[in-house]
């Protein structure tokens, strides 16, 4: 979990540990995301909204998804496969958009790729645990990500009086790519997840998983006005932003390029991407690993 | 789809044009059953029952699951890579458990290895043309399948007056896989999705999902008793029986030992399968492909 900057050894890497700056081919190269598969792109959709001039490659694991309820080693094998692909594309910066990935493997990647890797997870807990009122935390995330206590940890470590309530609940993603996403049934499903957390009374409830954003309505109906609802992607696309801003890699005009990668074909994640991005998405290849 | 026995090039296969006998020690050999996760146990518990003198090896293909919202490509090429790992195990028969791969890859696999190959689809459409009042069939499964119409076609082969009804349901899997198993929502979810077939008065249901015998009751409370509910692991159980009695392939004695494969960490398949087998499985072992 979290942003901590691997200390790579190359010449990049090197101007990046005397704080650049870099030259605008550098600056020009895009910024690497990735998710298991099209949740993601409410990362990608945060990102674009606060840099409209970064060039950005995504790529989703539509072969291997979800990740959520896969063990820990499959996990990192996939993430750092796809890392290394991104990094041959040349970019310039790795944002871990998936939550599974950030919580198991984000070690594993950052020890594979030669630039600076920002997880989902760090960015929220920043968040939550900004405000002195915030005491009571509710996490809800994929199977895998609920148990592997990286929340947990990552609450604790910035905040160790903080209570944190953890909750998996599988069934939220498929009922969003179904596209239920103001049906009762989602509600009544939420209900039933959140349950623990709203007896809890938590003031914060992370929504650790990138389809949860899509559904924040219901959610929100379901938790009631005290606890606040922590979006990753926002976080994340703020965390990015001062990461390049800090380390003179942002690109400072024009308007940025998008490609997109799936590792299955692409024509599932082009139709399910207009859910999730309205106009959808354009420029997509496959590219695959088994 | 179906279960045409492909014609093999060795001396196994030559016996087998031949209509056998085979010696004991080709008859002693296991029958290799494949899923794209835990689902498949249901059809391996129907194999179990009819067949307890029978070797058996179960490949789970768990770091890939589910295979329903993939696309045929990838399917095939899973499936391809597993038959040909359960042949390298000297599997005298395969049994594709999985009804998406029996959709989209069931001649990919024949091509793959030389031994009879039974995909789940075939055995139930049988049954379901099998009284003459069968007119109107329904049929449930995951996106792929569906979208594939390989029930359609095989439906209408055997029964060109046949109507067929079709809908994808993929949140019943997930539902099943939560434990949902008798949970109000389970059988909301399913009135939903069953709403079209019960108002076109399908006489028989073609459960075309390993997941769904597991709620069969729910199904059938919401179908009301017109619809016959056709389960696929029952069917593909007699068929394969068939199929090695004919053969002269079966084992006449003793008791079967079984033997567990998956393509990802074995604790969740282990934890998982109790809830399908009652005791769950031993002998489970990971073998990956990427």
């Amino acid at each position: 979990m979290g942003n901590r900057i691997k200390l790579p050894e190359n010449s990049f890497s090197r101007t990046l540990l005397q704080g650049g700056p870099f030259p605008d081919s550098v600056r020009r190269r895009p910024v690497g995301v990735f998710d298991s598969g099209i949740g993601g792109l409410t990362v990608f959709k945060a990102l674009r909204a606060l840099m409209p001039q970064e060039n950005m490659i995504y790529f989703g694991d539509t072969a291997h998804v979800p990740y959520g309820s896969k063990s820990r080693a499959s996990i990192a094998r996939f993430s750092v496969n796809i890392a290394r692909f991104l990094m041959e594309q040349d970019i310039k910066a790795l944002v871990v958009a998936c939550n599974t990935s950030s919580a198991l493997a984000f070690e594993d990647i950052q020890k594979s790729v030669p630039v600076p890797v920002l997880g989902v997870i760090e960015p929220s807990v920043q968040r939550a645990c900004a405000s002195p009122k915030a005491r009571r935390i509710g996490v809800i995330g994929t199977e895998a990500t609920i148990k592997s206590q990286a929340y947990v940890l990552a609450i604790k470590t910035l905040t160790p009086k903080a209570k944190v309530f953890q909750v998996p609940c599988p069934l939220l993603a498929p009922l969003v790519e179904e596209g239920w996403w103001h049906h009762p049934v989602t509600e009544e499903v939420a209900r039933i997840y959140l349950k623990t957390l709203q007896r809890a009374k938590v003031d914060a409830l992370i929504l650790g998983c990138t389809h949860y954003p899509v559904i924040k309505k219901i959610l929100a109906r379901v938790m009631g006005p005290r606890a606040r609802l922590i979006d990753s992607g926002e976080e994340t696309a703020r965390a990015l932003r001062n990461c390049l801003l800090n380390l003179g890699l942002d690109k400072k005009t024009g308007k940025g390029w998008s490609h997109f990668y799936v590792s299955d074909d692409p024509r599932r994640f082009l139709a399910l991407s207009r859910r999730f991005l309205g106009d959808g998405v354009k420029n997509v290849s496959r590219k695959s690993f088994d």
